[in-house]
């Protein structure tokens, strides 16, 4: 069995220490900043040298995450790692998997094929797969996916009395409904319709019996939240309780968080693979169990 | 011979309206944003099959800049663009070009290994060779250096009266020594001792003989200022005119150009390697003659 080492880039030091800890394999030493001109310095301050790495980063906001990721990947090579395995709990770039219209970049492949370029092994977490059925559609090295539902589930079942999940769409609807069965509380799946990147407009749901409940939205990513944001306005009109919104990838592009917080939502949940003062539902025995049915 | 297209990357407009105005050369249509949640789109309006694209990327901060700029050569290239040629006035991961402490990454290599994986070719401007003396020791594939010093030389010629050089550091000397004597100008090259990224001290300049003159600073980058600012004050305590600064490559990082006009300069000039209100110095006939003799 080979030792390993976990490395983290700037941002995932939470995760990096409890694995580290857990895990009982060392921890990295990284000396990583920027230059005042944006560029960015690489010092590795550990023996890698026949080690396997595990190399933690996350990936939302991910055009400046990537060449220091390259650079720390390629020096960590060059000073003898073996092997290194990307643990991403959140991969960017699922979007815009296919041509939507002529002349479009189909960033999803062009993000995978670079990845696979320096990192030998991908592990994420839910990462929002639409027309492709897995990732080794995009991607030539070998990946690992795991679920957050079940960590879903035992969390709504342990936090929430007479819950029921709603689903923000019908791609949804596996999702939430696994979710839903696991933790033994009933569903509803509302319809979108998807008219630009901010401008979402979602069906009144039909909750007919339901109104004693607490609704807890789910949903895989938060970003502009304006599903949730429209899905509570509905929520509302029908007289519900506060929902709980729960979130596995809690992106919160731009003023989504407060917007959400403002919109009426009793609480906001997330799961912690982008660090967030939200993060309530923790990955670290997920990962550290498929780290150790790697070996 | 093949057509040529010109393609650039937000921020570059002006560059690549007036090359492909002046050069006769068709100006590519592209859609390219952020989505809120940072990833990049990208959609190429014009047909470049069998055609040779001028790619216009100037590199400053150039870490969130990469990502977009490989996808769009590599959807170029899927669309069938025969070669591309990127044209970066300034050229981003020049200082760290070996290693001052054992494991620190060489990122002048990994960043020139990058870009030759996905580019056919580099066009720059003074790029900031320290130990490597010339581009081909990190770049697989044809490069191109253009000089400025010749279009400064007419600047100072035609705009400053009774100057004098003052070179800021011994490394400039070549450099300066160059413009002064083109301007037919005297010089002067101080000393510099660095102690840190924004830790900079300079000698007090020998400028008996020369306090009649307008001093004239020039440098290849105006980064963080720092350099610029502590010879201003030198030049005040030994009772000079108010300098004019010149640099090749205005980065202003952070507050530099702020703390620069504070700190007495009578005028900031820079060059138009990157689009800032400074520009003063023009560098479209030094490309466009750079482009034709490579026809």
């Amino acid at each position: 069995m080979k030792q390993k080492i976990i490395f983290c880039l700037p941002g995932n030091e939470l995760l990096a220490g409890t694995l580290s800890e857990k895990a009982n394999v060392e921890r990295g030493k990284l000396t990583m900043r920027r230059f005042p001109d944006g560029e960015t310095y690489i010092k590795i301050d550990s023996q890698v040298a026949g080690k396997e790495v595990l190399l933690i980063c996350t990936l939302h906001q991910p055009d400046d995450k990537l060449l220091p990721l390259y650079f720390l990947a390629k020096t960590l090579k060059e000073f003898g790692a073996i092997r290194i395995t990307l643990v991403a709990p959140y991969l960017a770039y699922m979007r815009q998997d296919t041509r939507f219209q002529h002349g479009e970049s189909i960033t999803s492949e062009w993000f995978a094929k670079l990845l696979s370029s320096f990192v030998d092994e991908l592990i994420t977490i839910d990462p929002h797969l639409h027309r492709k059925s897995n990732l080794a559609e995009i991607y030539s090295i070998p990946t690992h996916i795991l679920h957050a539902a079940p960590l879903l589930s035992s969390w709504i079942k342990a936090n929430i009395p007479n819950a029921v999940l709603i689903g923000p769409d019908s791609e949804s609807e596996q999702w939430v409904s696994e979710v839903a069965n696991a933790a033994d509380v009933p569903y509803v799946v509302l319809e979108k319709t998807r008219k630009g990147d901010k401008d979402v407009q979602v069906s009144v749901p039909h909750l007919d019996g339901k109104a004693d409940k607490t609704p807890v939205l789910v949903d895989d990513i938060i970003s502009t939240a304006r599903t949730m944001i429209e899905t509570i306005g509905h929520l509302k009109n029908a007289n519900f309780n506060a929902p709980v919104c729960i979130g596995v990838h809690g992106i919160f592009a731009e003023d989504a968080y407060l917007l959400l917080r403002q919109s009426g939502a009793a609480q906001i949940i997330t799961v912690n693979t982008i660090p967030h003062e939200t993060n309530k539902i923790f990955i670290e025995e997920l990962l550290l169990t498929a780290l150790q049915s790697k070996t």
